[in-house]
């Protein structure tokens, strides 16, 4: 058992399709199972170099475990035994000495370095490539390093390695009564680093919403020596040294370390869910609660679509699911002022206070469940993916309807019908982060053009209606097309320069977030 | 009448020297006015451009109005009317077309660019220098772009250009009943693009501290090209390139014009001030405060000096000013929970609900009375200047007994003796921003040398004692050498190649935040 091989998590978690049947069924007719191809996997292009050998595997097994990540692209490639893409050895440095000679040696022999976490990127971001004029690519694994090293109670921050995986850090940090809550959906097999890296979302829908918001301080090895900044509560000392890291998607150096912000577990909770008939009842409602200073933990809005697929409710309704959370007092009074809020927009509530509701638990298990289930799609020929941006309230309306009206066009014209679902995944006093899902039926061994044609129009779509091309995906390889339409020319020129400084020989994830 | 040739603010709100003795004179015995010396402008070693000169003056009230900011060493400098730092010629574009011909012909014909808000930088942020091979050097004034451009009411953004002072930005923003609520002490006499490119700490104590939170997306001339950024509530796309500009302090183009959130003036105000005999119980009490979630508006505790200073207390008590805010609801049960948390620390709280406290009033009065007050006790031959820092908690015991030794000891043999005093401007759960002020008695004519020693010794403290070398005053030419060693060597070096880019001619700002 263990690690899927090309699809999440572990193998024994995998739905069993019969459990998936029903709920695809009544949108898309009678479901069969595809056939599944054995892996090819290629033979390597170099051999290990001697200064790495003593932690760097080529096996088979390894290197299919790094050849991709888990875009929908990635498991159906997978789920055809392509693994082309196989690096052609696997680095896990167990210290920073061993980091910094991986480079050395990728730098002296000419071998591409792709930096990988836990593989979870679903943007091409950790997909081995050989750069320009080099012999080969290694995948620097950065499993060896999984330690909390240090933890500062009174300031409530600790130092954590990169390669810690969430469920890792989480079990080290509450032998100390503490957690990161952050929570992105990828939790269980992505990393700090990786989280770092590509500027995640995590787990407050308000407030502390990225990653970015709890980091204080990096450590990442560059090419050209080490960028370790102090650890301050804040500073206003010229650029923010931290945001040059923060998103940086392994162009500038490979992150070893964070200090990041730590608290106690949430011990008061209370929290509702609030269904509404109208939609837009429903934006409003959640637009005036972003912009009241509530500030609540949970704020995900579910529009008609997304709240029936996931079984929280069963008619034409919009659901919001709320919640307050404190670890030092009672959040009572701040529920009872947002639902005035949601009861103005004709919201009907069902308070909790520390037991789930039943849409709650439905919710968190079904987020849960969601890449499994993406995998038995594949295996049932469904093309199922999602995508995400984030836009002004004043611009919201018109993209949604945009997007859901592209979308369901291109799902009938591609796919002959499918299914377009919304959530928000996080709310701002100035708007709100939409997260799109649609699933349609793939037509079998033509799934790669009928999802490349659907992305390419969904992203367009996006990005003409006022969207950013993505909340908290990243860039990746696969959105930055639209990432050099999004961002300034003169800032694109500046990160290049920036980049060609610190890895003058470009070893660090050609591709990736930058063409050059 | 007018704006003060050397002095902060308007001539006609200068304190009477009479007003200001019975404050210092406790301290210092008696104290007499210094002889003010007539003001000694250069001669420009340049003629004005012609392709500059609708908007471009050369006289010498201009200039001299653009010679320095107001740090303390700016202001003797103008007190004893040295003014030879005086730019050859001052330029106020009307548009961002004259603007970029600002750059260009400087570009062309070897001149320096001084970018010039409104002058109020401490840290040598806007003194013209003519950088290496330049023949002269003109000062870039922002003043002709106060424009508030277009309002979001529905997503609450604002689209404003960079030259607005702050009275004039709320005015504008008044009539859309919204207010930015960013109140820098310089507030006054600074401007948003200044705020940005210093990353300014303004009112809000906790939450939303620097302007950097409030920034939404930001338009800048470079010499090579626009850098304009789009309107996102959020995004995860790679490096956040409105975080490249914050804090960029003119090195990599001029801000011209930011989308800043906004929101309703507050109408539902609750405080208290809480006094504590003992400043190591009030300091916890701001830490378990900061980690509450909280979030009060105004938390600004006062140490025993700092309070009597500013007529808050009349014993040996610390003073903490805690204040919470809404547009939408009563914050009764935030501060409830607030005051239960000092009250167990042993604060006594007095609260005001509707109406401001005298202690409140006092502190308000006296903070926005600061800068004046500074240019009173130059005249009367007092060094008197303030610098401040971020540190974590776990290290704020030691850096304030460390500082408070270092500076006392510094005052006694540099000045005979003098007052050293503390408060913390913003807190946040990981540590506080401590804001020390200093005054001494000056040797006539041997001022700066003294403040100098002192400077140098506050600095190596603060950064010693694990403290950031600045919250929100910036770095400018002041703190460059403590900035550099603060910033990790590789992030040095990337932000110059990004500055290099896309000043290839090195035209803006020479020697300020970055050596070349």
């Amino acid at each position: 058992m263990g690690r899927h091989r090309w699809g999440w998590g572990l193998q024994e978690h995998a739905l069993s399709l019969d459990a998936v049947r029903p709920r695809v069924e009544p949108f898309f007719g009678e479901v069969a199972e595809r056939p599944q191809a054995a892996p090819r996997i290629p033979v390597p292009r170099v051999q290990v170099p001697e200064a790495l050998s003593s932690f760097a595997s080529a096996s088979d097994d390894v290197r299919a475990a790094h050849a991709m990540g888990k875009s929908y692209v990635d498991r159906v490639r997978g789920f055809r035994g392509d693994f082309s893409s196989a690096p052609d050895l696997v680095v896990t440095p167990k210290t920073e000495g061993q980091l910094a000679s991986c480079l050395e040696v990728a730098e002296r022999e000419a071998l591409s370095v792709m930096v990988f976490g836990a593989g979870s990127s679903v943007v091409g971001g950790v997909e081995p490539v050989v750069g320009a004029g080099h012999r080969g690519v290694l995948s620097l694994d950065l499993g060896g390093l999984q330690a909390v090293r240090e933890v500062d109670e009174v300031s409530r921050v600790a130092r954590i390695e990169a390669g810690a995986l969430g469920p890792s850090l989480e079990a080290q940090l509450a032998t100390h009564g503490l957690t990161l809550r952050h929570f992105p959906q990828s939790f269980e097999f992505s990393t700090l680093g990786g989280w770092i890296a590509t500027r995640a979302g995590g787990h407050f829908a308000t407030g502390p919403t990225h990653i970015d918001d709890l980091v204080q301080a990096v450590k990442m090895i560059t090419p050209r020596g080490v960028f370790e900044t102090r650890s301050f509560p804040a500073s206003g000392a010229g650029v923010d040294p931290n945001r040059l890291v923060l998103g940086s998607e392994g162009r500038l150096g490979v992150i070893t370390e964070a200090w990041v912000r730590v608290r106690p577990r949430p011990t008061f909770r209370h929290g509702a869910s609030v269904q509404f008939d109208d939609f837009t009842a429903a934006v409003n409602a959640v637009r005036e609660l972003s912009q009241s200073g509530l500030q609540p933990a949970n704020c995900r809005l579910l529009d008609p679509i997304e709240a029936m697929v996931n079984g929280v409710s069963t008619d034409s309704s919009s659901v919001l699911v709320l919640g307050f959370e404190s670890a030092t007092h009672s959040m009572a009074p701040w529920l009872d002022e947002a639902l005035r809020i949601t009861s103005r927009h004709q919201g009907r509530a069902r308070p909790r206070s520390d037991e789930r509701s039943d849409e709650s638990t439905a919710w968190r298990q079904s987020f849960l469940q969601g890449p499994y289930l993406q995998d038995a799609m594949i295996r049932l020929g469904l093309i199922a993916d999602t995508f995400e941006t984030a836009c002004l309230w004043s611009r919201f309306s018109e993209l949604y309807r945009g997007v859901v009206d592209v979308m369901t066009d291109a799902l009938n014209r591609i796919c002959g019908g499918g299914v377009v679902s919304c959530r928000f995944t996080h709310v701002y006093p100035d708007g709100p982060a939409p997260y799109f899902t649609f699933i349609g039926r793939g037509r079998e061994g033509a799934e790669l053009e009928q999802w490349a044609q659907i992305k390419q129009l969904a992203s367009e779509t996006v990005t003409a209606l006022s969207g950013t091309i993505t909340h908290h995906h990243a860039v990746g390889r696969t959105h930055r097309p639209w990432y050099e339409r999004e961002v300034p020319k003169p800032f694109r020129e500046a990160l290049e320069a920036a980049s060609l400084q610190l890895d003058p020989a470009r070893v660090l994830n050609p591709g990736v977030l930058l063409a050059r």
